[in-house]
C-alpha cells in the first residue's frame, strides 16, 4: 500500500483553483503531489514547486516536458495521474497527451474549449482505457448524493419540474479591467471559449440538475446577457429547459447578481414529493411531501443512504464544506486508480466521479445555450 | 367622522377569499360591513349575512338587487363602496354596475375575465370618476413598499435583473375532481379565464415585479404546462421576461410544486445593489451591496421609509402577516373614500392601492403568456 | 345572534397596547367596541372615543363612571365585558369593580401589581362566577397550541429540559429619560411593580413554558441585572429553573440585548423528541427525533391538531402574525361569553384562554425571581 | 524549506478524533505525519500506521517508545512535534514526556484530567520553552476570529451579556451500554475526569466565550444533571456566569437535547451592538446595532479583518467547515514551529492558537461547575 501519486499541470503561485485541487487531494491522506508543471514560465513553475516542498527535478518547465520525463521514471516513482487545473483553452492538449502517454487524468471543468474537443477526448479515453475524472465539485456534496439516491428510488415520484440557479455577483463591475486574473481569462473568448457565465457556472447548474435527477436536458431556450459595458462574453443568462422525460424547468446563472456569493441551488418537484438544496448551506437537504411535514435531512446521520455516508467524514453538526466536496471527487478517483493497481473492480462509491461523458454533455449544453440566444431564445436541442 | 360603509358581492358561507376581505376590512376599525349579496342563491346569501350579524333587509338576493336598493337609501345609510370577491368571470359585470351607480369599487384580482373587459372597465373608471382598487395583496406588505421606495431612490442602481417566483403545491393532484371549491373554479376555463396558474398567481408575480421595480415588462417568452392529467388549464409555467428599460428576468409560477405553500418571492439586482424578499417571511427584506455586508431590514423600525411606516402597526418583532397586508389595501382605500367625503386630496399613502391600470396590465400579461406558450415560447409583447 | 359588546378601560390616543387589543377584538367580526374609559383625563377619554367612532355618551370620564353607567343600561345595549389595557398598577381595581358589577373581564398582563392582588382577584372570579381572561398573547399562536397538544400526547416523551428566552433590545439606553411613554411606566416601580424586565416579558416566557409543557415551575435561582445607569428596576435577568416533574431548564429575558426585537422562543427536550419555536417566525414549529430527520410543522396544514386548526384563518403560507394570535384570545373569549348567552357549555377551543390561575402563577414567578436575586440567586420556591 | 513533521499519540483504527487531527494537519500541505504510537496495543498501532502509509519502523508500540526513539533520530529526520489525541486521562503523561524530551506538543482538549495536572503542565511549558497548542477547534473559524477582532476594537461597546450554548442530543439514551467507544470513555469518570458534558463540550463553550469577548469568567452557579439512568457523570448542565468586568451571562451544554447535532452558538450584547454566531452555519456572523439594520458578515469577503482573512482559503460562498477550522489551528501552530526553525518571531496570525493558559482556564471551569453543582448551584469562583 502506498499513496497515489499526482502530477499537476497549472496551479502556480497566485492561481486559485490549483490550490483548491491540492488541498482537496491532500485532505484524506490518499494522494501525494509528486511533480508539477505549474506555469508556462519555467522559472515560475520551479518557484511554485519549491513552495510546495517538491523535489526541484520534478518541477518541470512545461507540461509536455513533465509527461515525457515522468513516463521515463520507474513505475514505483512516476506519477499515477495528472491533475489539469489550467484555464479552459488549455484543458484538451495536456489531457490528450497524458492519456496517450498512459496517465490517468483528473481535469478541471469544463472539459474542453468546445464540443468538438470534448468528443475527441471521449473517444481517446475509450481508446486508451485510461481513467478520466472531471471536477464538477458540487456533485461531491453528501446531500446532493442523498437527493440523487432518493430520486432514483422514486421517493419524489416522477419528476415534473426542476429549478436550478447559480447566481454570483463578483463580475457586476468590469473587474477584468483591473487585471484580476480570474476575471481576466474568464471574460476572454480566446481563453474561456464561447461563454463566460454559462461556461463557468451555467455548466455546473446543468451538471447538477442532470446528476440529481438522472434525467437529460433535451432542449433549451436561452436569453444570455452581457450587462457590463465592453465585456466580450455573457455575464448572465436565463434559460427555459425541457427534459427528455417531459419534465420542464428553469436554469439561470449570473455573475452580475450583486450580493450573491456562490449561490448554486436546486429545487426538484415530482408527482409526490419535492426537494431543495443550497450549496451555501450544503449539509441540509429539504424534502417535502403532499400531506405531511417537510423534513430536514442532514449530513452525517445514520438515516442517510450509502452514497451520502461514503462521502462524509464527521458526525452530524460538524459542517463539511466546499473542500470536502472537492476532496470526495479526488478520494473516489484515487480509489479507482487503487482498484486498478490492486487489479480489482472499483466500488460504486469509487466510480461516483464525473467522467468525460458529463464533460461532453456540459460542452453540448454550453454550445446549445449560446446558439439559442443568438436566435432570440429559439429552442435548440442538445445532441 | 364615521366608519366607511362596505357592501360585499360574493363571499358567502364556505367561501375563502370573501372572509379574508372581511377580516382585512375590519382590522383597523375604519370600515364596517353594512350589506351584501353573498351568493347567487338568495337564501344562501341571507343565511350568510345572518352569520355576519347584518340586518336581514340588507342581505340581498343578488348583486343587481343590492346595487339598486342601496342606491335608493339615504346618503347617511347606504354603502360607500362594494367589495367584489367572486370568481374571475363575475368581476366585470358587478364592477361595471356599481361604477355606473356611483359606487366606488374594491375588486379581487385579476380585474376581469379577459383583457377586453379590463380595458372597458378602465374607461368606465375614468368616465365615472369613481374610485377603483384591486387587491393585489402582496404589494400591501411594508417591506415590499420599503424595497419599492429604495429602488425608486436609486439605492440599487439601474436595475438589470429580476427573478420573481410564485410556487405552490396545492394542485399537484387532481383536487378539482374531489369537489374542492377553490380548485374547481380555478381550473374551469369558463369561470377562471384563459389561465389557471398564470391568472391566479402568475399575475401576482407580474404585479409584484412591476410594483417593486417601477418598470414595465415589455415582452415574454412562456412555456406553460399542464402536469395533472385531464386538467383544462395550465398548472405551471416558466417565463423569460424583458423589461422596457433593458432589464431581463425570469418569472415562474406553479401550483404543482409539491411542498411549496405560497412561496411568492422576488430578487432584484441593480448595478450597485441587490435585494431579496419572501412573502412567507414578509417582515424581512435583504439588501446586498458590492462590497459591504448584507443588511437585514425589518418591519417596524424607525429606519424605514414613509410607506413602510404607514403600512405597519406594531413594533419590530411583532410579526405582521397576510391579513395585515390585505388590511393595508383596505385602510388606504378607505382613506381615499374618506378624503372624498372630506373634500380633500388623498395623501400619497392613501393613494398607494393598485388601480384599474394595474388590472389592465395584469390581464395583458395573462394573455401574453398564454399566446407565447401557444407559439412554443416565442416572444410576445405586452401592449 | 349579535356581536359581543366590549367596553375598554385605558388605551387612549397614543397608547400602544390598547390599539392592539381593539384590532385583535375587531379582526374576526365577533366583537364590537361600544364604550370606553380611555384615559384618566375625561376630555382625553372623549377625544379618544370620537376617533374610534363611538357614541359620545358612551365615552366615559373614568372607569368607575363607565362601570356604573353601563350597568344601568338595558341588557340589549350594555357592554358584555371590559377590556383592561392600563399599566400594571391599574389592573386590579377596575377588574375588581367590573367583576363585582357582573361584567366579564379581559385583562392585559401581568394580572396585577403584586401576588396578593392576584390571589384576591382569583377568589373574586370564583365568587362572582364571571369570566376572566388574561392576554398572554403568545400562547395564542397556532403552532404553540400544536406543540402543547403534541407534548400532552407524549410525542416527545417525558420532558427533561426547557430553554425559554425572551430577549429584546429596546431599553439598551435610558429611553425613559426621553419621555417615551412605554419605557417610562415600565421602569417605574410605582406603576410597573417589583420588576421591569421579568414582569413585562419574563412572565410571558414563564407562561409559555408552562402552557406548552403542561408542567409547573417549582423553583428558581435568578440573577437579575440593571445595566442602564439610574434605572430603578431590572432590565435583564438569567434564571435557572426546575420543574415539579424533575425537568430542568433556563429562562432568560432581557431588554438590553441590542438588536433583538421581540425574540421570544422556546426549546423543549423530552426523552424521545425535541421541539423549537420562535415568535418572530411563529408559523413554523420544528420537531426533532432521536433517529430520523427533523420535521417542519407549519400553520394551516391539515396534519395539525384541533387546537392549531381552530386558531388559524388562512391556508398554509399566508403568514399569521401577532395580531392574529392576539385575536385568537379575543375570539375564544367571545366564544365563552356567547356560550353563556346561549346557555351552553363552552367548547374546548373557546376555553383555551389564559385565566386568573395563570395570572396568579405569573405573579408568583415575578415575586420569586425578585426574591431569589436579592439573595444572590439562592433557590426560591413558587407557591 | 520542508514540511513540518508530526508524530501522533493515539488515533488508531476506529478512533474518531485522531482521524480528524490527521486530515486537519494534512489539508494545507504544511505538515506531514512521519510516525505514531496509535494504540496501547503495539500490534494495533503498527496496523494503524500501515493504513496511513507510514514506514513500519516508525509505527511505535507505545508513546514512551516513540518519544525515546524519535529523540535519537537525526535532526533532519525526527518528528518536530507530537499530536496527542487520546482520551482525557492520557493527555498529561505523554505531553509531559514530550516536552521534557524537547518536542513541541499539540494536544486535544481538555488539556488534562484535572486542574492540578494542567497547572503542572503550564509550569513545564514555561520551563522547557517548548510550544504547546490546544485544539479548541471552534475558535479556529474565521467568523469567530472576526467577532473577536470587532469586540476588541470596541464595535459592540462595553460587553454586558453573553449567552453561550452547546446542545447535543447523541447521549439522550444510554449509548455507552451498546459499547459505542466515544460514549463509553466520555461517561467513565476514570477516563474522562470529573465531568462528561461540561468537560467535553461545556469547556468548549467556556473557551469560545472567553476567546470572543476577551473577558474572563469569574464565577459560576451551576445546576448539572444526569438524565440517563445509571450514567455516572453529568449529561446536561445549566450555568449562570459572571465575568470579571461585570458582564453577566448564561452557559448551558447538553448531550440529551434530542435532535441537536453539535449546536455550539454564542450571542454577545454590548452597550452599542450585538452579535450572534452558530457553529452549524459557521460562515455567517450577525452583527446588530441600536438603530440600523442588522448586518450579515460572511467568510471570505475583503471587508473582514486580518485574522478572519488569514484563516480562510476560498472566496465567499464556498463554505469552509469544521475541518478547515481545525486545520487553521494546525497551520498556525506549524507556523510557530517554522518560525522557530527560521529563527524569527512568529506572526500574530501564527500565534493565534490556544495555549496551555486556555488549558488551565478550561480545567478550572470544569472543576468550578462541578463544585457549584454539588453545592446546589451556589456561586463558585474560578481561580
Amino acid at each position: 500500500m502506498r499513496k497515489i501519486r499526482m502530477g499537476m499541470i497549472g496551479g502556480g503561485i497566485g492561481a486559485f483553483i490549483g490550490d483548491v485541487h491540492r488541498k482537496a487531494a491532500a485532505l484524506d491522506g490518499q494522494i501525494e503531489l509528486v511533480c508539477g508543471a505549474f506555469s508556462s514560465d519555467p522559472a515560475k513553475s520551479k518557484e511554485s514547486g519549491k513552495g510546495l516542498f517538491l523535489a526541484p527535478e520534478r518541477c518541470y518547465g512545461s507540461w509536455q516536458e513533465m509527461i515525457a520525463a515522468e513516463a521515463k521514471l520507474p513505475a514505483d516513482v512516476r506519477m499515477d495521474f495528472v491533475a489539469i487545473v489550467t484555464p479552459n483553452f488549455m484543458h484538451f492538449a495536456p489531457a490528450k497527451a497524458a492519456l496517450e502517454a498512459g496517465f490517468d487524468v483528473m481535469s478541471d471543468k469544463p472539459a474542453t474549449f468546445d464540443l468538438a474537443e470534448a468528443k475527441e477526448l471521449a473517444a481517446l479515453v475509450k481508446k486508451t482505457g485510461c481513467l478520466y475524472g472531471l471536477t464538477h465539485t458540487y456533485t461531491g456534496y453528501p446531500m446532493v448524493k442523498q437527493l440523487r439516491e432518493m430520486i432514483a428510488a422514486g421517493k419524489l415520484g416522477k419528476i415534473r419540474k426542476v429549478v436550478v440557479e447559480y447566481p454570483q455577483g463578483w463580475l457586476a463591475t468590469s473587474l477584468e479591467k483591473s487585471g484580476q486574473k480570474q476575471a481576466d481569462w474568464r471574460t476572454n473568448p480566446k481563453l474561456a471559449g464561447a461563454s463566460c457565465c454559462m461556461g463557468d457556472i451555467g455548466s455546473h447548474a446543468e451538471n447538477l440538475a442532470e446528476y440529481v435527477t438522472g434525467l437529460h436536458i433535451s432542449e433549451v431556450a436561452a436569453d444570455l446577457n452581457t450587462f457590463v459595458d465592453g465585456r466580450l462574453l455573457d455575464d448572465d443568462g436565463n434559460v427555459l429547459i425541457r427534459f427528455a422525460n417531459g419534465a420542464k424547468g428553469i436554469l439561470h446563472a449570473s455573475q452580475i447578481s450583486v450580493g450573491e456569493e456562490n449561490n448554486l441551488n436546486i429545487r426538484v418537484y415530482g408527482e409526490t414529493g419535492g426537494a431543495e438544496w443550497h450549496q451555501i448551506e450544503p449539509n441540509t437537504l429539504q424534502i417535502q411531501y403532499l400531506d405531511k411535514p417537510t423534513e430536514i435531512w442532514r449530513t452525517g446521520h445514520g438515516y442517510n443512504g450509502d452514497f451520502a455516508k461514503a462521502n462524509s467524514r464527521t458526525p452530524p453538526g460538524h459542517p463539511e464544506g466546499y473542500l470536502e466536496a472537492f476532496a470526495n471527487l479526488y478520494r473516489n478517483f484515487a480509489g479507482q486508480i487503487r482498484a486498478k493497481l490492486e487489479k480489482r473492480e472499483p466500488s460504486a462509491a469509487e466510480l461516483d466521479v464525473p467522467t468525460i461523458e458529463e464533460g461532453v454533455r456540459g460542452m453540448a449544453f454550453i454550445e446549445a445555450v449560446v446558439a439559442s440566444s443568438a436566435k432570440n431564445a429559439a429552442w435548440v436541442k442538445l445532441d
